[in-house]
């Protein structure tokens, strides 16, 4: 019968404890959330809603097509120059998530003839762009610019291309990519370099500008970047940044753009109500990385095996899968919220909690998280 | 230099006549709109925009995390109910568009060993879902349920898979596919059916509910629907609607499930808002159809070489590329937008206007398209 073998499959993940199940939270959860990547607590910011409100009463509740026939509206170009020039790159072009982001850079930056070079910790979006893409790709080891500088020395055809792409805070440890020397080695060769900011933006650089910002890699004309606006800017979508001959390229060439439905103007509209907060109140961002600095330093003094945080990403060691997973549900019975990341999802086979720092956390809160965390621990 | 290879594929693009420009729209355009996706006028209905905006400020302006994670809300749960509820399957499981959906879709049902039947005029999504698959694509003539019959007779591995996969409903000539038939041949050798109704939900079938519905395969146990959002719902998303089993097997198999960010309640709000109001106003449906079959009989009265519209979309041949580019902006000049498709966007190298019909187009909007479609033929 059609799909039957999906029972088999079935079977199969819940003898091996790895049954994913979707849990609907209410509108008021009582826990305390430290799972979810709204770095700057700027999702239930009431400008933020109001931006969402203000645009779909403008500009509707849908853009209507896509953005090459009706889908770009006046308000797509505003986010678009804004996110440019806060991030001090010459345009940027916005899709209507990060994994179309991703696919799109990587697709349109790698054509047939051109070598990929891959970090071993990519995030999904990525590998799936490597996938798509015309290119060869090589898988390097995770955060190895010498690996890279390898990688790129074996193509050979200078006439074409090479691209090495990179996260730069990595989603599962929450360290980060090694920016200045990864960028060193592309240039030894005049390969470009193409990295996720997913988890960056907001974060890192001065103000939140982002990862690239922060390592001097803004606006230059080899250094492509591509984020969210779903984490850090509270809302829905990716952008893409880059020198202006990339993004013109990405309008003509990137099936993840062309064929895609525009950006919901609500998200538009929250993305640029958030991003513009983020200007007024720069100090967000340092105090996303200080709340992240001191889960780290308290957990650590309690005892556990926790990741020193580049961002706001704190990961903590778990004993087993099971192990991970008990923990997590003890964490939330006791009113807490944490991520847990367990095989096939780990890139090395290491279970973890996942803990994100948001920058409205209090100090009685963090206090809360680590009493839990500590209370709980199998 | 890196991404300096793009110049010069810049050039060949401007030398063909081939670059793509964006035009961003303002929110209160004089243009008579007949190039949307917004066949049933809901995209600028006061409930939707309400919808949206009563969700931000509800959930936020994000879903915050990925769907596993905390990225579902009880408000995401309530629209997956009330899809699979319209739409007669037992399931449905919402994305953030549907370029998304169709990428999980086909990569989840297509494993390692599998037998993909794609049709030639299937949108990209499809196409890159077949491209990320493991299974091996056969690519079938269009709409061709006998070329269908043969390609799954070639897959010899009876234990393995095999899925059908087409549009349901055309974007570029709005001609449907032979859905019975397609059903018949997947039934015949036990193989499963996915079809994207992108331009059948909304239109097609009792009260829009769909092209599945229509030729009552809706609900059946092997065959899967996916769906947008952002065409007759006015919103942004999109939904594989299926047996339970497709359903869970999504939830965790399918990358750009599991690895996105979780569609933004404001796009789920508005979404639900335009369900609601389509099965408070199932004429809806008819009358987009209607709007479409009268303009393709105005339209061939007039001399102009349209193909018969099995849903929304009317499709009016142009003599050459640039005569169609030509067309278009005359169209526009003189206050209507149209759709304009011309190689590589077309499978069959013919260049087109495309029109979209929307329900709440007057006879008067109707008589002027067509006025100006003559009066600017090249």
């Amino acid at each position: 019968m059609a799909f039957g073998w999906m029972d088999e499959q079935a079977e199969l993940r819940r003898r091996a404890g790895l049954v994913r199940t979707l849990r609907p939270r209410p509108a008021d959860s009582p826990l305390l959330d430290l799972a979810s990547n709204d770095y700057l607590g700027l999702t239930h910011h009431p400008e933020i809603a109001e931006g969402a409100a203000e645009a779909a009463r403008t500009w509707g509740g849908g853009s209507t097509g896509s953005r090459l026939v009706t889908g770009t509206t006046e308000l797509h170009t505003e986010l678009e120059r804004e996110l440019a020039g806060f991030c001090g790159f010459e345009a940027a072009l916005v899709f209507s998530s990060g994994y179309a982001a991703n696919l799109a850079a990587v697709t349109a930056l790698a054509p047939h003839g051109s070598l990929i070079v891959s970090d071993a910790g990519n995030h999904a979006s990525l590998i799936d762009g490597c996938r798509l893409a015309r290119g060869t790709t090589q898988v390097v080891g995770h955060a190895d610019p010498e690996a890279v500088r390898k990688a790129l020395q074996t193509h050979e055809d200078s006439a074409a291309t090479a691209v090495v792409v990179s996260d730069t805070v990595f989603s599962v440890d929450g360290d980060a990519a090694p920016l200045a020397e990864l960028a060193a080695a592309c240039r030894e060769r005049g390969a470009g370099l193409l990295v996720d900011d997913a988890h960056g933006l907001g974060v890192l650089g001065e103000g939140g500008r982002g990862a690239a910002h922060a390592a001097g890699l803004a606006g230059a004309d080899d250094v492509v970047v591509t984020a969210t606006l779903s984490k850090s800017l509270g809302s829905q979508g990716g952008v893409v940044l880059g020198p202006a001959r990339v993004i013109e390229h990405l309008v003509n060439a990137a099936r993840t753009f062309i064929f895609d439905t525009g950006l919901a103007p609500a998200a538009a509209g929250a993305a640029l109500a958030a991003l513009r907060l983020l200007r007024r109140e720069p100090e967000r961002a340092a105090r996303a990385r200080a709340v992240a600095a001191e889960l780290h330093a308290r957990l650590t003094a309690a005892g556990h095996e926790a990741v020193r945080p580049d961002a706001a990403v704190v990961s903590v060691r778990a004993p087993s899968p099971e192990g991970a997973v008990q923990w997590a549900a003890d964490c939330r019975t006791a009113g807490l919220a944490v991520g847990c990341f367990r095989p096939p999802s780990v890139p090395d086979g290491i279970s973890r909690l996942r803990l994100t720092a948001r920058a409205d956390l209090s100090e009685a809160q963090i206090e809360r998280a680590v009493r839990v965390i500590g209370e709980t621990r199998p």
